[in-house]
């Protein structure tokens, strides 16, 4: 297993209980694909948002992404962390 | 005191002990500025790192980084998380 931070555009002016509604809808399939998404951040102002996962590859998380109706095709494997 | 999360480029091949380096470097001047670095992820492949902080502003914490020899200009204010 491995840790990943995936990053999406587009999440201006969303509400906690917005991003609460698409991290639920993510944690409803991850098991599927062998994903956990622990942690979400978003910046309103921008729209951008961060994900933190553990998983199998950076292929299985995108899957759950997408699934779940918020894909993303940029995403990091952090192999290194303090 | 607000959540924030800054990226930064360049970190290719970066190790743990590098890493744990650049965070100390953070962590030995953060309070100066009311900052605290919470953790920092790294994709040695990509070089992309991104490091979770409390502070004041963003100002603020950029400044750490900065001072501490490792400065970028993308940070987000997380004003919203799961």
């Amino acid at each position: 297993m491995a840790h990943f931070m995936d990053v999406h555009e587009g999440f201006v002016g969303v509400s906690k209980d917005e991003l609460a509604k698409a991290h639920d809808a993510d944690l409803a399939i991850e098991s599927e694909e062998g994903v956990h998404f622990e942690h979400a951040w978003v910046d309103p102002e921008s729209g951008k948002a961060f994900c933190l996962s553990t998983g199998p590859d950076k292929e299985a998380v995108l899957r759950v992404h997408e699934r779940s109706g918020h894909p993303t095709a940029e995403i990091y494997e952090l192999a290194v962390e303090v």
